[in-house]
């Protein structure tokens, strides 16, 4: 199933994707919905972040080759930080460049969302206790990342966090190819099976701490080649089976 | 004045706090509001914790003398990182350990609460979008701080984050008196004039990365002398005109 959340004669639906067409909904994709019977063209609509997360939980250095790209060797367990709820944009909106100073770099990585309210979830039910699968852009400022050493205001900025366009249900995470392309040329290709620490056991670390509530996100890492992003760029995160996630990048001065 | 969130009867409300009647309030004390005439006394409610933040951001080593005892140098900006909202907890309401394995420490902290949305504020003007204080508890596992590196799971295990119980608006945050008290005895004794920056640069810095939202909270972080926490200890936070934030601490096993 294909979820997408939506913005259609201004007001804010979810819906269901089958091919070109939107199937709304009625109640939350959280909880009880069902199709109202309305459809809509997916050119016809304005594409909304897929969630609102009241917390963004993302795993740094969880490629191998990322880790080695960047001279740190992986971690031993999984390494877990966050980033402003308010830094997510949807697909099509723009990444702004806070500053043209500083290297600020694209990473792509899958990201779950979600579904039920969980606490100390074993690995082994983590999967349960997701909703989805969405695309995701962890855009960091390396100049101040670097300067910082504390990864949160780097990865924080307004529009750092793009996020979609679907949310997919029912794959496997585990063995997907994913993509980074700038302005259509290759630049991060990878699988998720090369992830240091899969999806399951990143959600039972985060949880063995925190309380996870329907629309967080876990953000599963980016795999090796990040690198800068300019304004004018448009930057794609490409995931098997998931979709594909489109910014255009600016600096507004 | 002295603005209080609580809990009366099954319902909720916030309220004006004089000696020790609370003036109930109609609307948001983020916008419009006012007293609806009724009254209750402060004995016979629940406290609330204050507000719920999108976002908590934190400074760190931002006392000269904590940075020592922790032997770094006081940052040369500001240093920002992240809390899980998920680890709010309200005054009264218990520091849960997650293991007796790890040191977990109190952090004593004044913490702002913004009252405007808010971008790229300038210090001077940094207050005025600042609706009052209270008091924070940036409860902090050691352990995990240590290895991980990253500061956000060690400080954003569920109830590692106790604020309360009031909000104290129109008092000036760079000159207060701050304490951290474990069953009784003072543990940490500073004043917030202390600071290596001042809430308006913090304000400042945070703003210009992240839109602030109304509600969100920036701990200003701790002064010197943290110490471990362990289950049965009663931790108190004392500001100077802000109030008293009490917790007990707890192991569950």
């Amino acid at each position: 199933m294909r979820y997408l959340k939506y913005q259609h004669e201004s007001a804010t639906h979810y819906g269901v994707v089958e091919g070109e067409t939107i199937h709304e909904l009625e109640g939350s994709i959280f909880g009880q919905h069902a199709k109202t019977g309305r459809t809509v063209l997916l050119g016809d609509v304005k594409i909304l972040a897929p969630c609102e997360p009241s917390k963004i939980i993302a795993a740094g250095l969880n490629y191998h080759a990322h880790a080695a790209e960047v001279r740190k060797t992986a971690p031993a367990e999984p390494l877990i930080f966050l980033k402003a709820p308010s830094s997510v944009i949807a697909h099509g909106e723009a990444v702004v460049l806070p500053t043209t100073e500083h290297r600020t770099d694209h990473e792509a990585e899958l990201v779950a969302i979600i579904g039920k309210r969980c606490k100390r979830v074993k690995r082994e039910s983590a999967l349960d206790y997701v909703l989805g699968y969405t695309c995701g852009n962890d855009v960091s400022d390396r100049t101040i990342q670097r300067s910082d050493g504390q990864w949160c205001r780097a990865k924080s900025f307004d529009t750092f966090t793009p996020l979609g366009p679907f949310i997919e249900t029912g794959i496997d995470p585990g063995n997907l190819e994913i993509k980074c392309l700038v302005n259509g040329e290759v630049r991060q290709h990878s699988n998720t099976s090369m992830m240091v620490f899969n999806l399951q056991t990143l959600i039972e670390v985060a949880s063995d701490a925190m309380t996870l509530l329907p629309g967080d996100i876990i953000m599963s890492g980016t795999p090796e080649n990040v690198g800068p992003l300019k304004s004018g760029d448009v930057c794609e995160v490409y995931i098997e089976k998931v979709g594909t996630l489109r910014n255009p990048v600016i600096f507004e001065g």
